[in-house]
């Protein structure tokens, strides 16, 4: 194998694909990102843990084709440091190792042998199953319904974030049990089934780097009862689907919260980043006392003392004091793009809904904590 | 005690004396800092671990007289998270706890009593020991004289750096035994005495932290038996010195070292950073082989592969092989401001000094690696 290429064309390949390949896995090929040849002018590159494989294929002037796996982390160590050149890659099938040259720079990079990586490509995609679907609003409910997921082992299906497709509405969620993110988009589903996926947040998680760096503005997604299929262009993702029956979510939403507050999001999040120097670090409570127009939030350690913050607000129901953990709240406002947010309850003790003020799609639905 | 104080002035004033509150200590009033008044319009902040006592003297609008220590790091936090207004502080003599106020933000902070901080600034300053000092040229020798002290425990004479006065020079120097960094300035040494102090690092560090936030160009230096004392209009730094007999460094340094390369040092530095992916992270060996008018850099490592980088130097003598501590020799050079540096060697064995190429001042000592 032999080729050369653009130091920016290999570099973002790496960075699309290495966050995959770890070095905490039993096998040390999954610390690799498999190169391989694939026509005179282009070069894929692959990493898997099983789970979750990530590809990309990147230009590249092919000389022999051939292919190698090598270090993630040191290929990229290199490749980000090189002079933004042409850089050329040659391999010695003999002993797997790689020589790569850039201006005046040599390197020998030991690699492993390609037949050691596993078959994580060879899948059969028919453009029947396949949707195709807006990078960008996709990545947002993405990012909005996923932050709420367990970090639980990554067997635990509350580690997962839930996907509901229905005739006309794709719903996403994820829930630890104290708080929840749910999002709804209506979608042009053709053949009106109803269906239930259940993605491990390492894949949204990894979906979220990736859509930052892709340039396509569709892709495709196929599924099976086992897999779930993102293509580009150029990129593809294969992720294990989670099996198992997701709790019913829906059921903890509350239909109707009567008492109603509208804050600047902004001066909110700041308030509480103030109020919680003062907070128990264990229990990350933050008491929201709600007036006619006015919230003061308070917090409080044992043994160092007490916080305040007074914010101008609309809120014309009954006063209420209510307890959060701060730091879902935060987690929850900061994935709103909008000004102004909508926090809806009805106990201090009854499920509390926070949104932005004018879009419906989107909650976060936070659980009080109970008040000594 | 009650006063009003800009946010700006007692933000800058902690920035200035907080690294020195410590955690680690013992005695919790260690990891608070002194607030007291002293007259209408000022408050002196102080903090120490007792080797090192750091105090600052800040504008503010005394209502009421007296003291308390707070804590560093909540104080610090409360403070710089507050908008940029006048805040008030109050002290509840009965409680110990001080009621921060600033717009609609209110803090309860509770204090250790100010009659538990260690009496650290009852010292007697005559002038006739004091000199005075420039802060930027003293910040700089102090920068390059003592990032080569040892990371050793704090009374080991190697941690320190030390400084000898002489009839016409300050010299300035630091070494844990494998490398060494001296620097000498010509001072107006008016009692001709010569002298040597230790200075622990932990000192040196700090001032330069303190020396970049001071608006002084000039400092009063005073010592005496076992304290050394920097002195600003508004702030002051007092150490402890270290007792014992420094070793004779200067032996060690050649006094003519026959070939002589001479190098871009922003280009060495980043061919050392490039090569260094491939070297052996417990040894950190990079072979630097020099030949007419060229140097090659080679790393090396058992499993991942190998490195290579050449560089166009000005060098005219026989060919050599060396090896050194990458990290040594970048350390060195990165305390050099010229853009070409000189390095000088004898054999593959003896110590070889870098150094600026114009400036004869400032000299960085490495002992090279025996190549197996």
């Amino acid at each position: 194998m032999k080729f050369l290429i653009k130091k920016e064309d290999i570099f973002n390949g790496i960075k699309l694909v290495a966050n995959v390949a770890t070095m905490k896995n039993l096998q040390p090929v999954l610390a690799n990102i498999l190169l391989e040849t694939v026509d005179e002018n282009a070069l894929r590159l692959t990493a898997t843990d099983f789970d979750l494989t990530i590809s990309t294929i990147v230009d590249a002037k092919i000389e022999s084709e051939g292919k190698i796996t090598l270090p993630a982390k040191k290929l990229n160590d290199i490749v980000s440091r090189l002079a933004d050149k042409l850089i050329s890659f040659e391999l010695n099938s003999e002993t797997n190792s790689v020589n790569i040259k850039c201006e005046n720079a040599k390197f020998d990079i030991i690699g492993i042998s390609a037949s050691e990586f596993p078959n994580v490509l060879d899948i059969n995609l028919s453009d029947e199953n396949a949707t195709d679907i807006d990078v960008k609003p996709f990545s947002k409910a993405i990012r909005q319904a996923s932050f709420a997921a367990a970090n639980f082992e990554s067997n635990n299906l509350l580690s997962g974030v839930v996907c509901n497709i229905n005739e006309e509405t794709l719903e996403m969620a994820s829930t630890d049990g104290n708080r929840l993110a749910r999002v709804r988009k209506k979608i042009n589903n053709i053949d009106n089934k109803s269906s239930q996926l259940i993605i491990p947040s390492k894949t949204t998680n990894e979906f979220l780097k990736m859509s930052s760096l892709l340039e396509d503005e569709k892709i495709k997604i196929y599924t099976d009862k086992t897999k779930l299929i993102l293509k580009s262009e150029k990129s593809m993702m294969i992720s294990r689907i989670m099996e198992g029956q997701y709790p019913k979510y829906n059921q903890l939403i509350p239909t109707e919260n009567p008492k109603v507050a509208t804050v600047n999001k902004n001066k909110l999040v700041s308030a509480l980043e103030l109020v919680s120097i003062m907070v128990n670090e264990k229990t990350s409570i933050v008491k929201f006392e709600f007036s006619e127009n006015k919230l003061v939030l308070r917090g409080d350690t044992p043994d160092s003392g007490a916080s305040e913050e007074t914010l101008d607000i609309q809120y014309k129901n009954e006063d209420m004091t209510i307890a959060f953990n701060y730091k879902y709240v935060i987690e929850g406002l900061k994935n709103m793009d909008e000004d102004e947010v909508k926090i809806e309850m009805n106990t201090n003790l009854s499920p509390t809904v926070f949104r932005p003020n004018s879009d419906e799609d989107y909650i976060s639905l936070i659980m009080p904590v109970q008040m000594r």
